[in-house]
């Protein structure tokens, strides 16, 4: 059960509100029951977002937590005047300063996300999301040369999600292709990934953990054995040490986590502005 | 040429810091240089980020800007003492009054994407991008009982990227399945969808916008002319009316607007929190 709301408020999509708030409510012991109210974009939706919060506090007897990344300021300024919540101002409490620092003033130009569809980095975004699909699971050798990453590793070692937030949040042609038995028994990397072994990084996993996660998919099969598993890693750690290729384990690693570590290794040039 | 550079300084990922940082300076006339500093968890590895931010600023002239997300005091206090940027404290504005406000003491837990790997949150998520996946352009229809959303439109009104984006950011189970000329001689939804029609979400797109994206694909093909891309979008746009179902442009819009709304008509009820 819950027992306090939280909402966050945004003139754009309210991402950028919940991102941060959710890292900041992380630092706390306790469920809120969270609330997004985006596109709060003219003083009557500022108004009804009031109503909203201040009819959410009265029923729970406690204040709500409102996030706020407002920036025009006619709407913020409903919500300041009204909102009973304890209001935590984003974007405030930060330009102001940065102004200052800067000799600059900020233009209050709503969302981010907007306006972004024709850039070109949102169209090499898109780009990059198609690469990484026609790249999944090793299914297409084509133009691997542009390629920023190329993931190895046995099958349900985390390559699949780990390469679409690659290509999704950060803009990376991330292709991905599995180590199979044929490959143990040559005892080599699949042979149209040796020309690229500059890119290629590798992800491991603890056994135990693999045949988990290989069960809830195929119950009772010698593929999710505890046995197969040991073999199967054992056998890809011993190839990535002899291709001399960089590799992690994600058996505890979050896809955030295990794509931080590859970007900073990998650092493709063409992302660096 | 950028003139400034911004730094993210994280003990954990540093998602949180560049999402919120960017989302500040997207408020800014500037192009500042980025520099993500993550895994800043040791007093040792914080002084090497001071002589790094430092550095930068003795070369460039100009203070950095320095965005931190940091639990650990201990490391905070390195950076507060040595850094010679403009230092904005994320996490510190914030959490000191909510603690008042909530009445309990923040636990300084680094990294919200960590031990996160074994969460039924996370693990939702990582099905939820398998569903995506399997379930991307048409290419199952096992399990649609089981999607939360199945999004429908012509290809290339963007579909996939919003499937994946809504399965990944927001742990959705997304289907998504093409319009294709059958469904308009028929003048029909596909067969398959029809018993989940209120979770169907269409998608359309300007004729003009899509034949640029399809040229890009295939160049003076029919599949690309404004012609035949006019005549799909006006039978989708009539086809989705006919059946009832609700729908958006995403001509103009981001992903992040999309998913957005997709989110705000389609409330799944599992993840309501």
């Amino acid at each position: 059960m819950h027992s306090r709301t939280v909402f966050f408020v945004s003139d754009g999509t309210g991402i950028t509100a919940e991102t941060f708030g959710n890292a900041i409510l992380a630092q706390f012991e306790m469920k809120p029951r969270h609330v997004r109210l985006p596109f709060i974009d003219t003083v009557d939706k500022a108004h009804q977002a009031v109503r909203q919060i201040n009819h959410t506090g009265e029923v729970e007897g406690k204040k709500p937590v409102v996030f706020t990344t407002l920036v025009n300021m006619d709407v913020l300024k409903v919500i300041q005047d009204g909102c009973k919540g304890m209001l935590l101002d984003m974007f405030g409490t930060f330009v102001h300063p940065l102004e200052q620092e800067l000799g600059i003033k900020s233009h209050h130009r709503v969302g981010r996300f907007s306006d972004v569809s024709r850039s070109k980095e949102y169209t090499d975004r898109i780009e990059a999301i198609n690469f990484s699909l026609a790249h999944d699971d090793g299914q297409s050798n084509r133009d691997l040369a542009g390629a920023d990453v190329i993931l190895v590793g046995v099958s349900r070692s985390g390559k699949t999600p780990t390469s679409l937030y690659l290509a999704m949040q950060c803009g990376l042609k991330a292709a991905n292709y599995p180590l199979i038995p044929e490959d143990f028994e040559r005892r080599q990397l699949p042979p149209a990934l040796v020309p690229f072994r500059n890119k290629i990084f590798g992800l491991t996993i603890s056994p135990d953990r693999l045949a988990e996660i290989r069960a809830e998919r195929r119950p009772n099969s010698k593929y999710a054995s505890i046995e197969n598993c040991r073999t199967e890693v054992a056998e890809a750690e011993a190839m990535m040490r002899r291709a001399g290729i960089r590799w992690l384990s994600t058996t505890t690693k979050s896809i955030e986590e295990i794509a931080t570590t590859i970007l900073q290794e990998v650092r493709p040039e063409r992302l660096v502005y």
